[in-house]
């Protein structure tokens, strides 16, 4: 039982101290070296570091401070410290993914987000623990509110150092429900972008996979995504992450869909209540809420989110089939039993299941589509409820399949390449518990507006 | 001046060997120790190959042999000797890329499309020759018909090894016009799929590249490419090369729509003619040709492709920043000028610029969508002439932009995500000039098709 509240919890915040960056009150290197103590503090039970290049950040921040001094911050992140989920290369840190097979993997190379993260002055201060290749095979990550539970995954150290207050922000990935989940699990706003609208670099494998920003308010996330995606783009051919540059205003919706999905049915009785409640809090503020038996396009769309999970699990299978075959090949004892167990599922797929997924996956993004003049958006649970208990697997017993949790809330939008924002509203067993906002591709503006007065207005 | 004939040349084909391997009278293991005594005989020269695995090519044979012997091959191809461009990893030989940073480098991976090979039963006998990283500067090889002249490229190797008859077929792939230009140049069929249809595995960088292959005839590239794309698919999310499993059979097209390009007017009086006479043949067999003065749906296409050097460099040129920004930082001596040049232009451009590229493509596919009733396909050079003549950089000298050669008439399918199909119909200078036909997308059985039909009825 944690004693996290809404209300109660402040989170850490970067855009808010630019004036005092500015006059001198503050600077980037204090605020580092307070980030540095909040890690020293916490860092021995949450465990959210791989590794942390304290001289590279100190010199970062110091050259940040002068620029501030100046009156020349090369962006509104400048001298903000981040932590980098260690799925990504960063020339001055190794990057292991959380698998043994890549111990020691130093590639010197940069990828393209972190290179815009520099080039916008940010501090890119340490690598953040990933489950295994981003997978289900959990690292050594403890949530920030109760160490006996998980800090959700895969995105868990970026999640968990955000809810630590650790560092302002830190950048996680997504393909099932790794950005979304373990924010809503350690009280962080997180943007799930756009699929393909911030540069993946080196890291093009999968579909639908998205980096995206954990930060403790909505303009942090904002800042940050816009920082990288107004210098390296989208993926490959794809709509770059856009809109205004300061953080998109508050706004109000006049009309929510309300999504269920297929963990409904599976949810705790207080989960349910709690969400039952703010619903009740929106529709008395005059928010119009249209759920699946309101309207038949709504009841359409549901089904077609409906096997989300197991669709989101075949697809990246199939997807990262060579490459964990590779590994696999190469190093027979540097993956984990999880792992093998995805690869021997999606070893037993054919190019045709994967075209029929593909083909279920867009008759699904053609439902999203069409509820669009339904609502401003769509809102939902952005977890199943509070963080699960985790200690370990038991010797003997069969493999806990979602040590960090269930993704089920969070497939939707990644298999409809829909923006998810998601807000920190409730508290279940004095834990937070995520509520998200997911609008059509490319209005993630939209999301990240109304996320902001959800926090204004909801809690 | 080489001494090319389109009849009178005659390449090395694998499919219409397989009565000789079931019946015994040959064997895979035969036919690989016939390519290597050609590989020792003109490899001197020619120069496709980087690595070569003779020991693991004749255990592969041999295996193969096994199986026809039993009755029971793999695949068609099952035995069939085949070189891998040096971009794709092999986990048996070093993957260089024909760059100076990569020497040495061995990661002992197999890229999906080789694993594809493998599982089917081909010989991957060896690595071939690239351009330095698939771009302009160009690497040893040698045209096959007159070694004074380039292979084209960046397929070098790829392209001159099924020109010299070293192996029936070859792996290649293209960002701008890196199959199709050498095929052309070199006397090969080869097959450009839509973008996406075979899976590039460890290479998703670009949002425009293919792996297609390089082989003495159309049957024998369509059966490769099948190979592939029927055990590992296309690129993520993307529609999988398909058709039927045994190579289309010959169809005379009604109508093909004639393609310019902004290549016409550069282009050298001897192929101008060639050309006509072909267009001649064709529309004395009852073919309709329509030109851009035909219909302004086709005129509007040229004018939609007009330009597509510029925009294939622009996208790609962006898309490689960052690989090759860290490459050139980790390897300052190991990346050629020519290479820091591409990339110089590329750090000149912004987000919106390269948006605005995307944008100019996604119109000039909408014209070639547009031209879809007109005609059956389109039909154009496959190549500007005769590979042009490279003795190397001249010290004190410029750069040549363009040491393999223009890409002019292969910028247009890259960029329309279109499949060609190039084949072997004419001769300049005595030296092989390639004919290409390119569908609309997904449509690569039908270019394959009239490519075979092109090749009976119309040298």
């Amino acid at each position: 039982m944690g004693d996290y509240s809404p209300t109660g919890f402040r989170a850490l915040t970067w855009h808010d101290q630019a004036p005092a960056f500015r006059d001198g009150t503050d600077t980037p290197r204090g605020y580092l070296e307070r980030c540095l103590a909040t890690i020293a503090e916490r860092e021995p039970v949450v465990r959210a570091w791989t590794a942390i290049n304290e001289a590279g950040a100190r010199a970062a921040a110091d050259a940040s401070t002068a620029r501030w001094k100046a009156g020349r911050p090369l962006s509104p992140i400048d001298g903000m410290p981040i932590g980098i989920k260690d799925l990504l290369e960063t020339r001055d840190m190794p990057t292991e993914m959380g698998c043994a097979a890549y111990k020691g993997n130093f590639p010197k190379r940069d990828n393209a987000a972190v290179r815009a993260l520099r080039d916008a002055g940010a501090v890119v201060l340490g690598k953040t623990v990933t489950t295994e290749l981003g997978g289900s095979h959990p690292g050594p990550t403890t949530n920030p509110f109760d160490p006996a539970r998980t800090p959700g995954g895969s995105s868990s150290g970026s999640a968990a150092a955000v809810g630590a207050r650790m560092v302002p922000a830190a950048i996680g990935t997504q393909v099932g429900g790794s950005i979304v989940r373990p924010a809503a699990y350690c009280g962080n706003v997180a943007i799930k972008p756009t699929m393909g609208g911030i540069n993946r670099g080196e890291r093009q494998a999968t579909s639908m996979s998205t980096h995206g920003p954990h930060a403790g308010c909505v303009e942090d996330a904002w800042l940050v995504a816009m920082a990288i995606a107004s210098r390296v783009g989208g993926d490959p051919g794809r709509v770059a992450f856009s809109g205004p540059a300061a953080p998109p205003a508050p706004l109000k919706p006049e009309r929510l869909v309300v999504m269920e999905t297929e963990g409904w049915a599976e949810l705790d009785a207080g989960t349910k209540a709690a969400f039952a409640t703010l619903l009740g809090r929106l529709e008395a503020a005059g928010v119009a809420l249209i759920r699946r038996a309101d309207h038949p396009l709504v009841e359409r769309f549901e089904r077609g989110i409906n096997g989300a999970r197991a669709l989101c699990n075949a697809i990246t299978g199939w997807e990262n089939r060579w490459g964990t075959r590779n590994l696999v090949d190469q190093f027979p004892d540097g993956v984990s039993e999880r792992a093998k167990q995805v690869l021997a599922k999606a070893e037993a797929m054919g190019v045709a299941d994967y075209q029929d997924a593909l083909a279920a996956r867009e008759e699904a993004q053609l439902r999203h589509a069409r509820i669009a003049p339904l609502a401003d958006a769509v809102i939902g649970l952005a977890c199943p409820g509070p963080a699960p208990l985790w200690g370990g697997d038991v010797p003997g017993q069969p493999l806990n399949p979602r040590p960090t949790g269930d993704f089920v809330f969070n497939a939707p939008s990644s298999m409809l390449f829909a923006p998810a924002v998601t807000v920190p509203l409730l508290a279940v067993e004095g834990m937070p518990v995520g509520v998200q906002v997911m609008a059509q591709p490319n209005q993630d503006a939209r999301a990240a507006a109304i996320g902001r007065w959800l926090l204004q207005a909801a809690i």
